[in-house]
Protein backbone atom coordinates (compact mmCIF):
# COMPACT_ATOMS: atom_id res chain seq x y z
CA UNK A 1 0.00 0.00 0.00
CA UNK A 2 1.10 3.47 -1.27
CA UNK A 3 0.82 6.31 1.97
CA UNK A 4 1.05 9.64 0.79
CA UNK A 5 1.39 12.34 3.40
CA UNK A 6 -0.14 15.54 2.03
CA UNK A 7 -1.94 19.13 2.28
CA UNK A 8 -5.11 19.95 1.39
CA UNK A 9 -7.85 22.90 2.42
CA UNK A 10 -5.08 23.50 5.19
CA UNK A 11 -4.86 20.37 6.46
CA UNK A 12 -2.14 17.99 6.71
CA UNK A 13 -3.84 13.96 6.45
CA UNK A 14 -2.28 10.73 5.48
CA UNK A 15 -3.83 9.42 2.41
CA UNK A 16 -3.86 5.77 0.58
CA UNK A 17 -2.79 6.33 -2.85
CA UNK A 18 -5.30 4.52 -5.37
CA UNK A 19 -4.41 5.60 -9.12
CA UNK A 20 -4.82 9.11 -9.50
CA UNK A 21 -6.28 9.64 -6.19
CA UNK A 22 -5.85 9.85 -2.78
CA UNK A 23 -8.38 8.49 0.05
CA UNK A 24 -7.83 9.91 3.40
CA UNK A 25 -7.10 7.87 6.52
CA UNK A 26 -8.77 7.80 9.31
CA UNK A 27 -6.06 8.62 11.68
CA UNK A 28 -1.95 8.15 11.23
CA UNK A 29 -0.80 5.13 10.16
CA UNK A 30 1.62 4.57 13.43
CA UNK A 31 -1.66 3.75 14.84
CA UNK A 32 -4.87 1.88 14.04
CA UNK A 33 -6.97 3.40 11.32
CA UNK A 34 -9.19 2.94 8.29
CA UNK A 35 -9.30 3.96 4.60
CA UNK A 36 -12.22 6.99 4.04
CA UNK A 37 -14.26 7.58 1.38
CA UNK A 38 -12.79 11.42 1.19
CA UNK A 39 -11.07 11.26 -2.22
CA UNK A 40 -9.04 13.98 -3.47
CA UNK A 41 -6.92 13.51 -7.37
CA UNK A 42 -3.96 13.81 -6.56
CA UNK A 43 -2.64 16.81 -8.43
CA UNK A 44 -4.93 18.66 -5.80
CA UNK A 45 -2.84 17.89 -3.33
CA UNK A 46 0.35 18.93 -1.87
CA UNK A 47 2.66 16.06 -1.44
CA UNK A 48 5.08 16.41 1.70
CA UNK A 49 8.04 14.78 3.28
CA UNK A 50 6.04 11.17 3.95
CA UNK A 51 6.82 11.15 7.46
CA UNK A 52 7.46 13.68 10.11
CA UNK A 53 11.01 12.16 11.78
CA UNK A 54 12.10 13.38 14.82
CA UNK A 55 15.90 12.31 13.96
CA UNK A 56 16.95 10.95 10.68
CA UNK A 57 20.05 8.52 10.68
CA UNK A 58 21.94 7.70 7.59
CA UNK A 59 24.69 4.75 6.41
CA UNK A 60 27.57 5.87 4.59
CA UNK A 61 29.55 3.48 2.52
CA UNK A 62 26.51 1.23 2.39
CA UNK A 63 27.20 0.09 -1.46
CA UNK A 64 30.86 -1.39 -2.84
CA UNK A 65 29.99 0.30 -6.19
CA UNK A 66 30.88 3.71 -4.35
CA UNK A 67 33.87 2.48 -2.43
CA UNK A 68 36.34 2.94 -4.82
CA UNK A 69 39.57 2.86 -3.04
CA UNK A 70 38.18 2.84 -0.09
CA UNK A 71 37.37 -0.07 2.46
CA UNK A 72 34.12 -1.35 3.48
CA UNK A 73 33.16 -0.55 7.33
CA UNK A 74 33.58 -3.71 9.55
CA UNK A 75 30.00 -1.99 10.75
CA UNK A 76 27.46 0.91 9.54
CA UNK A 77 29.12 3.98 9.21
CA UNK A 78 26.31 6.58 10.40
CA UNK A 79 25.80 9.95 10.58
CA UNK A 80 22.81 11.83 11.58
CA UNK A 81 20.97 14.65 8.96
CA UNK A 82 18.58 16.98 11.14
CA UNK A 83 14.55 17.23 10.21
CA UNK A 84 14.85 20.65 9.47
CA UNK A 85 16.48 19.58 6.31
CA UNK A 86 13.82 17.56 4.94
CA UNK A 87 12.06 18.82 1.75
CA UNK A 88 9.15 17.04 0.19
CA UNK A 89 8.60 16.10 -3.79
CA UNK A 90 8.95 19.13 -5.85
CA UNK A 91 10.06 21.24 -3.01
CA UNK A 92 13.90 23.54 -4.07
CA UNK A 93 17.44 21.87 -2.83
CA UNK A 94 19.14 24.99 -2.75
CA UNK A 95 22.53 24.56 -3.33
CA UNK A 96 24.72 27.09 -0.50
CA UNK A 97 26.98 29.72 -2.55
CA UNK A 98 29.69 28.47 0.24
CA UNK A 99 30.23 24.79 -1.39
CA UNK A 100 32.18 24.08 -4.09
CA UNK A 101 30.12 21.08 -5.20
CA UNK A 102 26.91 19.40 -4.13
CA UNK A 103 26.38 16.08 -5.02
CA UNK A 104 22.83 13.83 -5.16
CA UNK A 105 22.97 10.38 -3.51
CA UNK A 106 19.51 8.78 -4.52
CA UNK A 107 18.97 6.63 -1.69
CA UNK A 108 15.87 4.04 -0.30
CA UNK A 109 15.20 5.34 3.14
CA UNK A 110 13.17 2.95 5.70
CA UNK A 111 10.25 5.14 7.87
CA UNK A 112 10.10 3.37 11.20
CA UNK A 113 6.62 2.28 12.68
CA UNK A 114 7.46 1.76 16.11
CA UNK A 115 9.38 3.32 19.38
CA UNK A 116 11.83 0.29 19.78
CA UNK A 117 15.60 -0.21 20.97
CA UNK A 118 17.63 -3.34 20.82
CA UNK A 119 16.30 -4.90 18.37
CA UNK A 120 17.56 -8.28 17.14
CA UNK A 121 18.03 -8.71 13.24
CA UNK A 122 14.77 -11.43 13.61
CA UNK A 123 12.26 -9.06 15.02
CA UNK A 124 13.79 -5.94 12.57
CA UNK A 125 11.03 -5.76 9.81
CA UNK A 126 8.12 -5.49 12.78
CA UNK A 127 9.50 -2.56 13.10
CA UNK A 128 9.30 -0.76 9.91
CA UNK A 129 6.28 1.04 7.95
CA UNK A 130 7.27 1.28 4.69
CA UNK A 131 10.10 2.70 2.56
CA UNK A 132 10.64 6.09 0.45
CA UNK A 133 13.35 7.58 -1.91
CA UNK A 134 15.48 9.87 -0.29
CA UNK A 135 18.22 12.05 -1.86
CA UNK A 136 21.31 12.37 0.76
CA UNK A 137 22.23 15.68 -0.23
CA UNK A 138 26.00 16.13 -0.04
CA UNK A 139 28.10 19.57 -0.13
CA UNK A 140 31.91 17.93 -0.72
CA UNK A 141 33.79 20.24 0.46
CA UNK A 142 32.39 20.18 3.66
CA UNK A 143 32.04 16.27 4.24
CA UNK A 144 35.85 16.63 3.88
CA UNK A 145 36.68 18.95 6.14
CA UNK A 146 34.24 19.42 9.06
CA UNK A 147 35.35 16.91 12.25
CA UNK A 148 31.71 15.85 11.84
CA UNK A 149 29.36 16.05 8.77
CA UNK A 150 26.54 18.64 10.60
CA UNK A 151 26.21 20.67 7.18
CA UNK A 152 27.75 18.51 4.76
CA UNK A 153 24.15 16.31 5.32
CA UNK A 154 22.06 18.64 6.69
CA UNK A 155 21.77 22.31 5.95
CA UNK A 156 18.51 23.64 5.38
CA UNK A 157 16.86 21.61 1.90
CA UNK A 158 19.39 18.34 1.97
CA UNK A 159 17.19 15.93 2.94
CA UNK A 160 14.46 15.64 0.33
CA UNK A 161 12.15 12.36 0.47
CA UNK A 162 8.91 10.88 -0.79
CA UNK A 163 7.24 11.01 -2.79
CA UNK A 164 5.27 8.26 -0.87
CA UNK A 165 5.96 5.68 1.94
CA UNK A 166 5.10 2.17 0.24
CA UNK A 167 4.37 -0.43 3.07
CA UNK A 168 4.66 -3.75 0.81
CA UNK A 169 7.77 -3.59 -0.78
CA UNK A 170 10.91 -6.22 -0.49
CA UNK A 171 13.50 -3.95 0.26
CA UNK A 172 16.72 -6.15 -1.13
CA UNK A 173 15.26 -6.45 -4.12
CA UNK A 174 14.38 -2.45 -5.81
CA UNK A 175 15.96 -0.84 -8.77
CA UNK A 176 17.27 2.23 -7.68
CA UNK A 177 17.78 4.96 -10.49
CA UNK A 178 19.11 9.06 -9.49
CA UNK A 179 18.71 11.02 -12.62
CA UNK A 180 19.82 14.83 -13.29
CA UNK A 181 18.24 16.63 -16.13
CA UNK A 182 16.60 12.88 -17.29
CA UNK A 183 19.95 11.67 -17.69
CA UNK A 184 20.20 8.53 -15.24
CA UNK A 185 23.54 8.82 -13.06
CA UNK A 186 23.24 6.14 -10.75
CA UNK A 187 21.44 2.95 -11.12
CA UNK A 188 21.70 -0.20 -9.27
CA UNK A 189 19.54 -3.18 -7.41
CA UNK A 190 19.31 -2.62 -3.71
CA UNK A 191 20.52 -6.15 -3.36
CA UNK A 192 24.20 -4.83 -3.21
CA UNK A 193 23.45 -2.95 -0.10
CA UNK A 194 26.45 -4.01 2.09
CA UNK A 195 24.73 -4.10 5.63
CA UNK A 196 21.07 -5.11 5.05
CA UNK A 197 18.02 -3.88 6.42
CA UNK A 198 17.56 -5.79 9.58
CA UNK A 199 21.21 -5.18 10.20
CA UNK A 200 20.96 -1.19 10.31
CA UNK A 201 18.17 -1.85 12.73
CA UNK A 202 20.21 -4.09 14.96
CA UNK A 203 23.13 -2.04 15.26
CA UNK A 204 21.47 1.54 15.07
CA UNK A 205 18.63 0.54 18.05
CA UNK A 206 21.59 -0.83 20.11
CA UNK A 207 22.74 2.77 20.72
CA UNK A 208 20.00 5.17 20.27
CA UNK A 209 16.15 4.65 20.04
CA UNK A 210 14.31 4.50 17.59
CA UNK A 211 10.60 6.42 17.43
CA UNK A 212 7.64 6.22 14.94
CA UNK A 213 8.54 8.55 11.65
CA UNK A 214 12.17 8.20 12.15
CA UNK A 215 14.42 7.79 8.67
CA UNK A 216 16.76 5.57 7.94
CA UNK A 217 18.33 6.87 4.60
CA UNK A 218 20.38 3.24 3.98
CA UNK A 219 23.41 4.49 1.69
CA UNK A 220 23.85 5.38 -2.16
CA UNK A 221 25.26 3.11 -4.89
CA UNK A 222 27.54 4.08 -7.68
CA UNK A 223 29.39 7.63 -8.55
CA UNK A 224 27.01 10.54 -7.21
CA UNK A 225 26.03 13.40 -9.76
CA UNK A 226 26.79 17.11 -9.01
CA UNK A 227 23.50 19.21 -8.95
CA UNK A 228 23.97 22.61 -10.62
CA UNK A 229 21.48 25.91 -10.45
CA UNK A 230 18.52 24.79 -12.65
CA UNK A 231 19.11 21.44 -12.55
CA UNK A 232 16.21 18.75 -11.70
CA UNK A 233 17.49 16.00 -9.65
CA UNK A 234 14.66 13.01 -10.03
CA UNK A 235 15.31 9.82 -7.20
CA UNK A 236 13.27 6.77 -8.75
CA UNK A 237 13.26 3.39 -6.81
CA UNK A 238 11.06 0.46 -8.37
CA UNK A 239 7.78 0.16 -6.59
CA UNK A 240 7.82 3.40 -4.59
CA UNK A 241 7.41 5.94 -7.40
CA UNK A 242 10.01 9.31 -7.95
CA UNK A 243 10.80 11.74 -5.91
CA UNK A 244 12.11 14.79 -8.14
CA UNK A 245 13.18 18.15 -6.69
CA UNK A 246 14.39 21.17 -8.53
CA UNK A 247 17.99 22.73 -7.64
CA UNK A 248 18.60 26.67 -7.29
CA UNK A 249 21.66 28.43 -6.41
CA UNK A 250 21.24 30.03 -2.84
CA UNK A 251 20.36 34.12 -3.69
CA UNK B 1 13.02 34.67 35.42
CA UNK B 2 13.63 31.07 35.65
CA UNK B 3 11.23 29.01 33.96
CA UNK B 4 10.93 24.84 34.78
CA UNK B 5 9.06 22.64 32.48
CA UNK B 6 7.06 20.13 34.77
CA UNK B 7 4.75 17.27 35.00
CA UNK B 8 1.95 17.24 37.53
CA UNK B 9 -0.83 15.56 37.92
CA UNK B 10 -0.49 14.02 34.25
CA UNK B 11 0.24 17.24 32.49
CA UNK B 12 3.19 18.86 31.27
CA UNK B 13 3.48 22.83 32.09
CA UNK B 14 5.56 25.09 31.67
CA UNK B 15 5.67 27.77 35.14
CA UNK B 16 7.86 30.13 36.65
CA UNK B 17 10.17 29.28 39.69
CA UNK B 18 9.58 31.61 42.92
CA UNK B 19 11.07 30.04 45.69
CA UNK B 20 10.29 26.98 46.57
CA UNK B 21 7.46 27.11 44.43
CA UNK B 22 6.79 27.04 40.48
CA UNK B 23 3.58 29.17 39.28
CA UNK B 24 2.29 27.54 36.05
CA UNK B 25 2.25 29.82 32.85
CA UNK B 26 -1.06 30.32 30.99
CA UNK B 27 0.91 29.18 27.43
CA UNK B 28 4.38 28.24 26.39
CA UNK B 29 7.53 31.00 27.27
CA UNK B 30 7.65 30.67 23.12
CA UNK B 31 5.06 33.06 22.71
CA UNK B 32 3.00 35.17 24.90
CA UNK B 33 2.14 33.80 28.40
CA UNK B 34 1.29 34.95 31.99
CA UNK B 35 1.85 33.79 35.22
CA UNK B 36 -1.09 32.38 36.71
CA UNK B 37 -1.92 31.60 40.37
CA UNK B 38 -1.68 27.77 40.13
CA UNK B 39 1.05 26.94 42.16
CA UNK B 40 3.00 23.76 42.91
CA UNK B 41 5.42 22.88 45.57
CA UNK B 42 8.71 22.73 43.28
CA UNK B 43 9.28 19.22 45.07
CA UNK B 44 5.42 17.80 44.01
CA UNK B 45 6.23 18.28 40.37
CA UNK B 46 8.86 16.10 37.63
CA UNK B 47 11.49 18.68 36.21
CA UNK B 48 11.68 17.86 32.64
CA UNK B 49 14.40 18.84 29.97
CA UNK B 50 13.56 22.35 29.77
CA UNK B 51 12.74 22.54 26.55
CA UNK B 52 11.69 19.98 23.75
CA UNK B 53 13.79 20.94 20.72
CA UNK B 54 13.35 19.50 17.10
CA UNK B 55 17.38 19.44 17.25
CA UNK B 56 20.34 19.96 19.27
CA UNK B 57 23.61 21.19 18.42
CA UNK B 58 26.62 20.81 19.90
CA UNK B 59 30.21 22.93 19.83
CA UNK B 60 33.25 21.32 20.58
CA UNK B 61 36.84 22.48 21.34
CA UNK B 62 35.49 25.68 22.70
CA UNK B 63 37.70 26.48 25.62
CA UNK B 64 41.45 26.87 25.32
CA UNK B 65 41.73 25.20 28.55
CA UNK B 66 40.13 21.92 26.62
CA UNK B 67 42.57 21.79 23.46
CA UNK B 68 45.53 20.49 25.10
CA UNK B 69 47.50 20.43 22.17
CA UNK B 70 45.07 20.71 19.82
CA UNK B 71 44.56 23.71 17.57
CA UNK B 72 41.87 26.15 18.00
CA UNK B 73 39.08 25.71 15.16
CA UNK B 74 38.74 28.69 12.92
CA UNK B 75 35.26 28.01 12.80
CA UNK B 76 33.14 27.14 15.51
CA UNK B 77 33.08 23.20 15.13
CA UNK B 78 29.63 21.58 15.46
CA UNK B 79 27.80 18.18 15.80
CA UNK B 80 24.40 17.21 16.73
CA UNK B 81 23.13 15.60 19.19
CA UNK B 82 20.04 14.06 18.89
CA UNK B 83 16.64 14.80 20.79
CA UNK B 84 16.24 11.33 21.86
CA UNK B 85 19.23 11.17 24.06
CA UNK B 86 17.65 14.28 26.20
CA UNK B 87 17.26 13.59 29.87
CA UNK B 88 15.34 15.59 32.51
CA UNK B 89 17.60 16.03 35.98
CA UNK B 90 17.70 13.28 38.25
CA UNK B 91 17.11 11.13 35.46
CA UNK B 92 19.84 8.15 35.36
CA UNK B 93 22.65 8.93 32.74
CA UNK B 94 23.11 4.77 31.27
CA UNK B 95 26.79 3.97 31.03
CA UNK B 96 27.14 1.45 27.68
CA UNK B 97 28.19 -1.43 28.01
CA UNK B 98 30.23 -0.80 24.96
CA UNK B 99 32.33 1.92 25.56
CA UNK B 100 35.65 2.12 27.31
CA UNK B 101 35.42 5.29 28.52
CA UNK B 102 32.47 7.51 29.32
CA UNK B 103 32.80 11.49 30.20
CA UNK B 104 30.99 14.26 31.99
CA UNK B 105 30.94 17.51 29.90
CA UNK B 106 29.90 20.22 31.85
CA UNK B 107 28.17 23.10 29.05
CA UNK B 108 26.37 25.71 29.57
CA UNK B 109 23.29 25.53 27.11
CA UNK B 110 21.53 28.35 24.96
CA UNK B 111 17.59 27.87 24.20
CA UNK B 112 16.59 29.37 20.78
CA UNK B 113 13.03 31.36 20.47
CA UNK B 114 12.19 31.93 17.53
CA UNK B 115 12.50 30.28 14.12
CA UNK B 116 15.46 32.28 12.86
CA UNK B 117 18.00 31.25 9.80
CA UNK B 118 21.32 34.03 8.43
CA UNK B 119 21.10 36.04 11.92
CA UNK B 120 23.75 38.34 12.04
CA UNK B 121 25.97 38.72 15.15
CA UNK B 122 24.05 41.92 16.03
CA UNK B 123 20.37 40.20 16.38
CA UNK B 124 21.53 36.99 17.73
CA UNK B 125 20.58 37.79 21.47
CA UNK B 126 17.20 38.72 20.26
CA UNK B 127 16.59 34.71 19.02
CA UNK B 128 17.73 33.12 22.24
CA UNK B 129 14.91 32.84 25.12
CA UNK B 130 17.47 31.69 27.42
CA UNK B 131 20.10 29.13 28.83
CA UNK B 132 20.20 25.63 31.18
CA UNK B 133 23.09 23.78 32.51
CA UNK B 134 23.86 20.56 30.16
CA UNK B 135 25.71 17.44 30.18
CA UNK B 136 27.27 16.55 27.00
CA UNK B 137 27.79 12.84 27.67
CA UNK B 138 30.80 11.57 25.89
CA UNK B 139 31.97 7.66 24.84
CA UNK B 140 35.72 8.58 24.14
CA UNK B 141 36.40 5.19 22.42
CA UNK B 142 33.60 6.02 20.18
CA UNK B 143 34.12 9.31 19.52
CA UNK B 144 37.92 8.60 18.76
CA UNK B 145 37.05 6.06 15.80
CA UNK B 146 33.37 6.79 14.44
CA UNK B 147 33.70 9.13 11.54
CA UNK B 148 30.54 10.83 13.28
CA UNK B 149 29.82 11.26 16.49
CA UNK B 150 26.62 9.13 16.19
CA UNK B 151 26.60 7.49 19.18
CA UNK B 152 29.69 8.85 21.27
CA UNK B 153 27.41 12.11 21.86
CA UNK B 154 24.12 10.68 21.07
CA UNK B 155 23.54 7.29 22.78
CA UNK B 156 20.39 6.73 24.86
CA UNK B 157 20.59 9.77 27.97
CA UNK B 158 23.93 11.24 26.49
CA UNK B 159 22.30 14.89 26.84
CA UNK B 160 21.12 15.59 30.39
CA UNK B 161 19.94 19.19 30.52
CA UNK B 162 18.02 21.60 33.32
CA UNK B 163 16.76 22.06 36.05
CA UNK B 164 15.87 25.21 34.62
CA UNK B 165 15.70 27.84 31.75
CA UNK B 166 17.25 31.18 33.07
CA UNK B 167 15.56 34.21 30.69
CA UNK B 168 17.81 36.80 32.29
CA UNK B 169 21.95 35.66 31.61
CA UNK B 170 24.68 37.16 31.39
CA UNK B 171 26.22 33.82 29.36
CA UNK B 172 29.59 35.45 29.03
CA UNK B 173 30.15 35.82 32.81
CA UNK B 174 29.05 32.79 34.68
CA UNK B 175 30.94 29.95 36.68
CA UNK B 176 30.44 26.89 35.11
CA UNK B 177 31.12 23.82 37.65
CA UNK B 178 31.13 20.32 37.09
CA UNK B 179 31.28 17.81 39.83
CA UNK B 180 31.36 14.22 40.15
CA UNK B 181 30.49 13.02 43.81
CA UNK B 182 30.63 16.32 45.05
CA UNK B 183 34.08 16.41 43.86
CA UNK B 184 34.86 19.74 41.19
CA UNK B 185 36.35 18.08 38.25
CA UNK B 186 35.69 21.26 35.72
CA UNK B 187 35.39 24.63 37.10
CA UNK B 188 35.86 27.87 34.78
CA UNK B 189 34.42 31.06 34.16
CA UNK B 190 32.35 31.57 30.14
CA UNK B 191 34.19 34.38 29.94
CA UNK B 192 37.07 32.12 28.32
CA UNK B 193 34.40 30.83 25.27
CA UNK B 194 36.76 30.94 22.38
CA UNK B 195 33.50 31.60 20.03
CA UNK B 196 30.75 33.56 21.98
CA UNK B 197 26.77 33.16 21.59
CA UNK B 198 26.36 35.73 19.14
CA UNK B 199 29.19 34.17 16.82
CA UNK B 200 28.03 30.57 17.37
CA UNK B 201 24.36 31.81 16.28
CA UNK B 202 25.28 33.61 13.11
CA UNK B 203 27.54 30.42 12.36
CA UNK B 204 25.17 27.70 12.62
CA UNK B 205 22.09 30.00 11.49
CA UNK B 206 23.86 30.34 8.11
CA UNK B 207 23.45 26.62 7.22
CA UNK B 208 20.60 25.49 9.49
CA UNK B 209 17.21 27.15 10.03
CA UNK B 210 16.96 27.00 14.62
CA UNK B 211 14.12 26.83 15.45
CA UNK B 212 11.98 27.41 18.83
CA UNK B 213 13.39 25.08 22.16
CA UNK B 214 16.16 23.94 19.50
CA UNK B 215 19.48 23.79 22.00
CA UNK B 216 22.76 24.64 21.20
CA UNK B 217 25.55 23.05 23.83
CA UNK B 218 28.43 25.47 24.07
CA UNK B 219 31.52 23.70 24.49
CA UNK B 220 33.00 21.74 27.88
CA UNK B 221 36.07 23.43 29.45
CA UNK B 222 39.55 21.78 31.36
CA UNK B 223 40.01 18.18 31.47
CA UNK B 224 36.31 16.25 32.01
CA UNK B 225 35.98 13.53 33.98
CA UNK B 226 35.07 9.56 34.04
CA UNK B 227 31.80 8.28 35.32
CA UNK B 228 31.35 4.76 36.37
CA UNK B 229 28.46 3.12 37.99
CA UNK B 230 26.87 4.39 40.56
CA UNK B 231 28.72 7.66 40.49
CA UNK B 232 26.30 11.04 40.72
CA UNK B 233 27.02 14.11 38.28
CA UNK B 234 26.48 17.56 38.94
CA UNK B 235 26.54 20.76 36.51
CA UNK B 236 26.51 23.94 38.47
CA UNK B 237 25.96 27.15 36.54
CA UNK B 238 25.72 30.74 38.49
CA UNK B 239 22.36 32.30 38.14
CA UNK B 240 20.78 28.89 36.79
CA UNK B 241 20.79 26.28 39.31
CA UNK B 242 22.12 22.72 39.93
CA UNK B 243 21.74 19.99 37.28
CA UNK B 244 21.82 16.07 38.71
CA UNK B 245 21.99 13.00 37.44
CA UNK B 246 23.04 9.32 38.58
CA UNK B 247 24.93 7.25 36.50
CA UNK B 248 24.28 3.36 36.11
CA UNK B 249 26.39 0.61 33.79
CA UNK B 250 23.77 -0.72 31.23
CA UNK B 251 22.23 -3.64 32.36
Amino acid sequence: MKIARYLAHGQISYGMVDGDSVKELSASPYGDYTVTDHTHPIDHVKLLPPSEPTKILAIGLNYSSHLHDREAPAEPMVFYKTPTSLIGPGETIIRPKGTAKLDAEGELVIIIKDRCRNVSKADAMKHVLGYTCGNDVSARDWQKDDRNWWRAKSADTFSPAGPYMETELDPHNVRLICRINGKDVQNESTTYLIFDIPTIIEFTSKYVTLEPGDMIYTGTPGEPGEMKDGDVCEVEIEGIGKLSNPVKLES
